[in-house]
């Protein structure tokens, strides 16, 4: 693996990094990512294995490659799972959909990682099935990068459907989540909070005041940055890197802010036309009103990591576009470049024993209509 | 008791409606209480007693009134207590604080309800001691008010601190929670929803699955306006009126929410100001900007009411300025002209008779840190 840093573009020169793109996950498939493939290639040393019906992507990458040539392989694949799926049904009835051709080529070591802007549940139940947990998790957990005022993303897990989580749940999401700010987005020493609702230790649920000293022992054995409990706010604010939580209020924050930040869209479009004089002020201030957009743009990020399953999966956003595409492939190249995964396993391995009557009861339960090992 | 429309403001002859206000409660206390009061005894049919050190409320009172007629009195109490001051210990150890001398008033009939822009772990747990809950509740919820894209708010319980909740506590939270919309903000047939993290009954964890049954048998019993389990991007879609979920779970949401709102407000600042071409459409946008902003704004719904007391609290935001005083003033005249805690009380007797074993149980851990009987 080349070492210092890999991704200088076009002026690199050493071996490519293959990343498999599910392509028809995205909601205006296949077209962003057939481009997406295309940025990506231009910009990055990847080749891009697109999946997919080999009759519809071979004549759309043709007319827009036009004769030029870029690493892009395509992989043949004859069903695909819709947003509309239900996860639990897709993932036993589409034996050959992208998402699982495509995750059998990493599994098979044909492929350093995965990314589909496709349905999240259906991606994640496959991905836990073909490529199966790393050692020492119990669950693999939905990482968000959540954006903040400071530019530096904050990394948000379990967001998935790990509902009634136990602490030693929470332990591994924080050790994953930890590994993935560190080797992935650079942080030095990642800050990792506790999600509650008051900074004090007795403050929040049963969970969180379980969790507590499971991640304060974290603090003094693994030398891992533990910054107590934090709440909603700190979300964004850049206080903490890392956010541990069960999937259920993981959910919560980021459909919440999904919905605060459509309305705040909504109202801001209404109140800019509602007179002449606004209208002209917000033809002037366009250009502001975009950076602030894409401050706020997930796809910025490149897509949330499917964290603790063997192997690399990024899941991006349905509506992402060619950059959101490039960029979940950089991410998902940069994931496995990072040895995220071996540090993970290490790092759970070398863990602090616990009562084994507690480990034995460790596995959270999954939102029932998902399944794990259908 | 006035029928009809009791609130026609200064051309309404009737009896006064007694409201006690807080007025060492606000950040910048007593100048927004005491010009809150004057604007609503202005607008509004109430006599407003102002509770506080006697020798600060007098001349500051004297001097916004100059020998104007109000009908607002100053009820002396010689503590208060601060934001920063723990509810458990400011709660016992300040006998005569502001809360607690306004809040005896109400119990003792001297006013039809209270309001404080104070620190609202310890309005809840003085409430709770000097009111105690209504008959058949287990604990009171502390409700808020979200704007929503139709412009009418939707109403999340519990956002107080009932951590670990029990299905029946959330059962009593729809009770409250839809009384209140009907009666006091007027919505016809309020559609009450459970907060989860997907549409199915099977979606969500424990907590949820086991209350939805219960939820729906209020539906066929009382006719209450189930929906089913919605999500955080509803609270602010218009889609649904009341959401009821744990306390840990509604205070997730709404400080996730005030933090997101933070980032966009810095985000659009620093956009706007970055390019002289931005800074004067900010400034021609500036009208749409606040519209903006007040649609936003939790304060035009007067603050969140404490339902499950023997009496009406209303609790406003520590940021406060007067016209959301007033606001708040009229909330608690009309929270008390609707009956809401008669009706409250009245629908939960007539709820269907549950497993006394269950019933026992029912009761939430509060969130420890704060108190119930202190």
């Amino acid at each position: 693996m080349s070492s210092g840093k890999p991704f200088s573009g076009l002026t690199y020169k050493g071996p490519l990094t293959d990343i498999v793109l599910d392509a028809m996950g995205s909601d205006k498939s296949p077209e962003p990512e057939i481009r997406g493939a295309i940025l990506a290639c231009r910009n990055l040393p990847v080749r891009v294995h697109l999946v997919g019906p080999e009759q519809t992507l071979r004549p759309a990458l043709q007319s827009h490659l036009r004769n030029q040539k870029l690493p892009i392989e395509i992989v043949h694949a004859s069903e695909w799972i819709s947003m509309e799926d239900k996860a639990a049904i897709a993932v036993r009835s589409k034996r050959d959909s992208s998402m699982r051709v495509g995750l059998k080529m990493v599994r098979e070591g044909k492929a350093a990682g995965f990314l589909t802007a496709g349905n999240t549940g259906a991606a994640m139940a496959t991905a836990k099935m073909v490529l199966g947990a790393l050692p020492g998790v119990d669950r693999p957990a939905l990482a968000a990068l959540l954006p903040t005022s400071t530019g530096s993303p904050c990394i948000l897990l379990d967001v998935g459907a790990n509902v009634d989580c136990k602490p030693q749940n929470l332990e591994q999401f924080a050790v994953m989540g930890e590994a993935y700010s560190r080797l992935v987005l650079h942080v030095e020493r990642p800050r990792v909070g506790l999600f509650s609702i008051g900074e004090e230790e007795s403050k929040g649920n049963d969970l969180t005041r379980e969790t507590f000293p499971l991640l304060r022992d974290l603090q003094a054995d693994r030398s891992m940055n533990f910054i107590g409990n934090v709440e909603g706010r700190d979300l964004y604010n850049g206080n903490v890197d890392v956010v541990v939580c069960d999937g259920f209020v993981g959910n919560v924050a980021l459909k919440t802010s999904e919905g605060l930040a459509k309305l705040v869209r909504d109202l801001l479009r209404s109140s800019l036309s509602a007179t002449v004089t606004a209208k002209v002020g917000a033809l002037l201030s366009r250009q502001a009103f975009n950076a602030f957009k894409r401050r706020l743009d997930y796809s910025e990020y490149g897509g949330a990591p499917l964290l603790g399953v063997r192997g690399v999966c990024i899941v991006g956003h349905g509506s992402s576009n060619e950059r959101a595409i490039m960029n979940g492939i950089r991410v998902a190249a940069e994931f496995a470049q990072g040895n995220v995964n071996a540090h993970i396993a290490q790092e759970l391995a070398a863990r602090p024993t616990r009562d084994p009557g507690t480990l034995s009861n460790g596995a959270a339960k999954e939102n029932s209509g998902s399944e794990s090992n259908a």
